[in-house]
């Protein structure tokens, strides 16, 4: 089934089953928000399936018109945003591109940060910030929630938590990073609020494009209207979703509704493209010495989309703005 | 007002009002969760304050004893949890130990990390991990939480956010921080559960002791009994927490809810001992050119507490035991 949450004023807005076209929608009863269904998915899941089955069948009653600039992230707030870094490909050229090798460790020790996670954007909010020096990016990623995770979990048992899957836009203030980083505490002030598609998935509605805790989709990013990445979200991912949960969950447990990010797709295939700037100016600094290429004005826009084996969207697409903050 | 969050089986426990002195409490209606409050605060705490007012004054109906081990954190999972390194003297005994300097911008620049918020821990609630090869240690922390906060506010605006101030131990891994720091992204493995103070009290509730966004009370800190700290939280925290929050929402908004934390409280003057086992084993390394006393062992405690003008704990006490995880 598919979820997603509509804006009607309040913080956590409304719980909505979404038909698998993205066409109709249809509010739920009782459960009323996405985070009541994960704190008791078991009692929630099998009604909100009832209903998508019904929706899907053309016979819910009271379907609406989805709307995705309706839809605030899934999650508008969440208990823990878990980013990893999983595409060794980006890792590689970034350090590349200062020179920088990439530890034998890394190989087989996941990156990870703690992203903030009071404040989601939804899909088609403004990317506001108040300079464009700061460096906006955007970064193509894909995201699962989770259910209740114990502490020391496996990798293997941890796939079992994940309740549901969406695309997210980690967006980035690149020049503030080396500042920040430099410090020693990792991201900060250079990670402001992220976006997320306008529905959540459970894994069964991705059939068996999400096996071994990877999601085999091709990432679909536009700059400006211009398709500019199409990496594969599967085969390079080098740590799965289970193992990136169970590296967060080595010393704590992770309550339900943690989302867990995979950090920016990234394909050794340059045919492929680039999931966010900071990889081409990568490539442009190991070939030219220079990155060529400049990071987001106000009033550019990034297109995220992700489409099944029949190119139907299967989450909507992200569609942002970014907007001189203050000016919104 | 001071508010608590007590153990009722759910995830986020239900509000009560306590007493000053920390003897009394009483549910409230209509609001039951503490998020709830923070989420429309100028609406509920006039309610909650009328119920405090009645309390102290010993005419409210169906009050009951107050029992710090019923007690959840406060905000048992959060949307936010940012915590600072404010007493720069940590900071620079730290670094010493290790033969770096600090670097003038610290000065300036508050060091801040993302921690996790999904789950928080009650003043008497384990400290569970596998192994005591982790490097177990205790950070007694001074910590606030925030109604909604602008992006950009000023350090002096932001201290108007501040709804709730509150005392944390952040939990911290020691043998986990350097390989991880090493990574580049931050804390992550190295810091598991923090745990909170019986009771959040309102900033008025401190009298002159809170001024200019500091709190200036002794952070009396007992290990396995002894009092090894006392260290007024006042005077040497280096940023205050306007300053901290600004730091925080120089590129996004806090949602209400928002915890905020000081860092380990610490002083110059040596009489007044050390609120983290780091800290000591700093002093030790740069006197004796090696770190002599352990970390915790399964079964240590700490105490963690503030007492008023008069002696009289503020918050109540923050009493943790460590234990072998899956022990509990």
């Amino acid at each position: 089934m598919k979820l997603a949450s509509l804006k009607d004023g309040s913080r956590d807005g409304q719980l909505a089953v979404v038909s698998r076209d993205l066409k109709h929608a249809v509010f739920t009863q009782g459960i009323t928000r996405l985070q009541q269904a994960l704190d008791d998915w078991d009692f929630a899941a099998p009604q909100l399936q009832d209903l998508s089955d019904a929706l899907n069948a053309g016979r819910a009653a009271q379907a609406f018109a989805f709307d995705p600039a309706q839809c605030m992230a899934p999650l508008p707030r969440a208990y823990q945003w878990a980013d990893g870094s999983a595409y060794l490909n980006h890792v590689e050229l970034v350090r590349k591109a200062r020179g920088a090798d990439i530890p034998q460790s890394f190989f087989t020790d996941p990156l990870m940060y703690q992203g903030a996670s009071d404040h989601m954007l939804g899909a088609r909010d403004a990317i506001e910030a108040a300079s464009e020096d700061w460096g906006i990016d955007f970064e193509a990623e894909v995201a699962v929630v989770t259910g209740d995770v114990p502490m020391g979990t496996t990798a293997d048992a941890a796939l079992e938590h994940i309740r549901l899957v969406m695309l997210a836009n980690d967006v980035s203030l690149r020049h503030l990073i080396p500042p920040e980083l430099a410090k020693g505490f990792g991201f900060f002030q250079s990670k402001p609020a992220s976006g997320f598609s306008p529905v959540a998935v459970t894994p069964d509605e991705l059939g068996t494009a999400w096996k071994g805790g990877r999601l085999h989709l091709d990432m679909r990013v536009h700059w400006n209207g211009q398709l500019v990445g199409s990496a594969n979200a599967g085969p390079e991912m080098r740590f799965h979703f289970g193992q990136l949960i169970a590296h967060v969950a080595k010393t704590r447990v992770l309550a339900a509704g943690s989302i867990v990010g995979s950090g920016t797709v990234s394909s050794q295939d340059r045919a492929r493209g680039y999931s966010c700037i900071a990889e081409l100016r990568a490539l442009e600094m190991i070939e030219h010495g220079e990155a060529r290429t400049a990071f987001m004005h106000f009033g550019d826009s990034v297109r995220i989309d992700m489409l099944d084996a029949q190119g139907k969207s299967v989450f909507g697409a992200i569609e942002q703005k970014v907007v001189q903050a203050g000016a919104a």
